[in-house]
């Protein structure tokens, strides 16, 4: 039995065989050729049939995680087709007499050097996707086609690292589990892993080829340790907790169709945190009363222009005729900070998590927020629609916005079209919003309290940041007595309260934040069932106050 | 008369006559020399030379400045000597037979096209260093020696912009106002302009060669403009304005010596803030109760390793020792975030300011925070002491805090060294902190409220980021509730609270302050007197309740 520890990405456990998967690294040979035109073609060819993938994998990957999580191929076939990519490949091919291969392989290393040197740690992460195309195109010019993912038999897959590609084209049903030798906790492999509910470890420093496949292995997300020849004990207890999970997801199915409602007699609405159009599935296959925060940043995420207001109108209306009548709480843009799209031109800033970002771009671009509200005024209509506004700090901001929502109106009016005005509240994620929460809540509907950011300006830690951690304390009485706080201001005004952030998942925080007198909770959707037991077991005591109370 | 505007740097108004300053471009001629050893010496010398006069340099505005804007002549001291920036020089020489004049340039605009380029606006600002050091040692190798800055009368400084050594190379008594072509709000000049009071514009687009000298101009740091020729009633009106400044000035100085207390007879402490020891001079000069806020940060930045114990206890031990027994806040080590020192190896990070910086530093690097604590309680003897921990967020930060000192105190009875433990407390700076200062107070001596990141973590807003400047509101009612909290939790508790960020200087809150329970306020040395003339004028009306009780 060898134990080798690195970092769990998802806490779950596998017990099974191992597949070890070694890339064959390509040799690209330099080659000087005749006819620079002939090998434009060849090059074009193979540029093709990598869109021609990269299409496929997108609906694969919207089909089976997601459209944020397929997002990425959109990204890969946009890099395909840059301008500086492509002319500098085409150029060694004109000026040089070089093959194509050899073209794609010196630019690939030259960018791929660029992004990795890059401060920002997002652009960085676009050092992986540069290899991952051109490998892909490599493979599309040498004719050796995709590599082999077939898994035959449910596998522990070990490597040394996943391309996003490679995950996806995996049969995930056969998938127990992810280890990989390198891999960052931010890695569109690990995101990929957690929203598809597979355990998962990166950073283990194993030999790969000192391992062979169908060798029998533990991976334990909780400890964040494979364990090879794991002996029978540890087997045993392996398997046990693998049953246990599975007993545990079954009571908790016992809980669909259920009431969300205390002991004693409160309804909170559990809904369901969503990011995409296709996660209205996963929310309804959890039973969710409604969505909790639906947001928007998808439709406007991974594209080159903004979306019409068409589209948005689409999209919203799906949603909201999905859910048949269950109330949808759509959140506009809360674009910048690590959300980042091009064609937006964000500044570059310093600190962007306390920078240009969601309600201050809406407010200083009133144009593109107008389209979002014309497109959420006009899908009102097909269901029950809620929206609110992010980042908010000031009354005067909410003053602003219902200028612009009346100016909406006038136009919708002008125009006859068919429209209703939502309900409408703010996410309540700023100190400043939480503090002066007694004047916001005369001004809006509702609020929901993004946890989150809350919590990271209260305590000023970024929380991505791993050094910090031994600082960072999500429950932290500055952030519960805000709650609290704002729970109380928006009763004292005769509006509903509800938390949106991670906290809101947090079972053992539920029955506080029962009696600290929350309407909804809004979770993952893999985390409805499991609030709504806790909640059925909670007692709201509504006379007795919080012990959170200032 | 002309108007043209730019950007106000500070809000001083000024009349006389202008004098342009125009660099003559300097023609460096590629020459191809026979002996490379003989142009190695001619650069050492011009290097020496260049070291010599950046010694100079750093000592004229140590005294007429301060230790902390004279730090960035230390800076071009090291960058003359950085090995890169040298051997991209010699190299050339030696291996390409050029000049060192040839050389040197192609080597500053290689390195002035990184810096530029670099995502980091502090690094930035370095390619205009690299730009200040390459001209002075051209300048040393053609003989050229310095440029020359003398002005005859006092006069209106326009240039297409000043390079930190031009801009203290002035008679500053002779300087009535600076007025620059390019310049940025946070270059070296414009702090230097802001620190001694003198009225100055950046980005104003006049056309140097066509301006006269002699010219009569108008600066109006108020409005940011530059008026060329003013008629008659402009100047009068800025002739009044300047005479009525002078006025204000001289009724401070009445300031002087008076007691700081309100017309209701309740002492409230004027003390000041400084960042280096010459600082204690200002402060003095404008009659400070004390020192509330005196930054460590200069011991640590401009160098190239750690101050040592013994270099720390001799500067905090000669401010105690001028300040003659009247209280100093020394606030430990406040490093990270938009301070940076190379020899920390701090981390890059997406969001420097909700990052790795102050106590979290100290907590996870004890051993720069025990020396730091050995050479506070050594100087203690020495004076009226008081020590604050910055960006506290939890009792846990403090208790660790208590624990060290408690070690360093053991260190010291073994040593058998003189010392004594000052007052401690800590700052109130973010939301965390004010919002569970209650748990806090007890555990501390003092609250120093800094106005500055609380409100910038409370908001969620860069302060720096000009393009949010509408949606920052340094009043806003949530940050003035904190305080209130703050100064309750404070007296509840039995112990003292001040204010020490900007927001502390604003006289149209003193009041408020005031009868908040405020019992320090600390500003800008410039700042004491205003204040304290504020202060007599309040009225603290103990009994009746702030407008900011939540």
């Amino acid at each position: 039995m060898t134990k080798i520890s690195g970092k769990s990405v998802y806490e779950g456990i596998a017990l099974g065989k191992i597949l070890v998967l070694q890339k064959t690294e390509q040799m690209i040979r330099r080659r000087k050729i005749e006819d620079p035109k002939k090998e434009l073609v060849r090059l074009q060819k193979a540029v093709d049939q990598s869109q021609k993938e990269l299409r496929q994998l997108y609906e694969k990957a919207a089909k089976e995680a997601g459209e944020n999580e397929a997002a990425i191929f959109e990204v890969h076939q946009m890099m395909l087709e840059d301008d500086d990519y492509r002319e500098s490949i085409e150029d060694m091919i004109r000026k040089e007499n070089l093959n194509a291969e050899y073209a794609v392989n010196i630019v690939c290393d030259r960018f791929y050097k660029i992004f990795d040197e890059m401060d920002d740690e997002y652009m960085r992460a676009r050092a992986a996707d540069i290899r991952d195309i051109s490998d892909r195109l490599t493979r599309n010019l040498t004719g050796h086609g995709e590599n082999d993912y077939e898994i035959k038999e449910p596998s522990i897959i070990i490597a040394d690292d996943l391309s996003p590609s490679e995950t996806i084209q995996m049969d995930q049903s056969k998938v127990l589990a992810f280890v990989t030798v390198h891999g960052s906790m931010n890695s569109h492999t690990a995101i990929l892993a957690r929203t598809m509910n597979i355990p998962a470890l990166i950073q283990v420093p194993v030999e790969l080829s000192n391992l062979q496949n169908g060798t029998m292995a533990v991976v334990d997300g909780e400890k964040g340790e494979l364990i090879l020849n794991p002996d029978e004990e540890t087997s045993r207890r392996a398997a046990k907790k693998i049953e246990q999970e599975r007993e545990k997801l079954q009571l908790l199915q016992e809980q669909k169709g259920k009431e969300s409602i205390t002991a004693d007699g409160k309804k909170v609405h559990v809904y369901a945190n969503i990011g995409s159009v296709s996660d209205v599935d996963f929310a309804l296959d959890n039973d969710a009363d409604g969505i909790g925060l639906f947001r928007s940043e998808f439709l406007y995420l991974g594209r080159e222009d903004f979306p019409t207001e068409e589209e948005q109108y689409q999209a919203y209306r799906e949603v909201l005729e999905r859910m048949n009548g269950k109330k949808v709480v759509i959140r506009t843009l809360d674009i910048g900070a690590d959300k980042q799209a091009d064609y937006f031109n964000l500044p570059e800033e310093e600190n962007p998590a306390l920078g240009y970002r969601a309600i201050r771009i809406c407010l200083r671009q009133p144009d593109i927020f107008k389209t979002q509200l014309r497109a959420l005024l006009r899908a009102a209509v097909h269901g029950c629609l809620a929206v609110m506004y992010p980042m908010i700090t000031s009354a005067d901001e909410i003053r602003r916005i219902q200028k612009i929502v009346n100016e909406v109106k006038e136009e919708l009016d002008r125009e006859h079209a068919a429209y209703q005005v939502p309900e409408q509240g703010i996410m309540i994620e700023t100190p400043a919003a939480a503090l002066i929460s007694d004047r916001l809540a005369p001004l809006v509907e509702f609020f929901s309290i993004g946890t989150n950011d809350l919590t990271q300006y209260t305590l000023a830690i970024d929380r991505r940041s791993e050094i910090l951690d031994e600082f960072y304390n999500p429950h932290h009485e500055a952030v519960l007595r805000m709650i609290r706080m704002v729970m109380d201001n928006a009763h004292k005004a005769g509006i509903w309260a509800g938390i949106c952030g991670e906290l809101a998942a947090d079972v053992t925080l539920t029955e506080e934040f029962v009696r600290m007198g929350a309407d909804e909770l809004s979770v993952a959707p893999s985390s409805v069932l499991k609030v709504r037991k806790e909640i059925r077991m909670a007692h709201a005591l509504m006379d007795i106050s919080s012990k959170y109370d200032l």
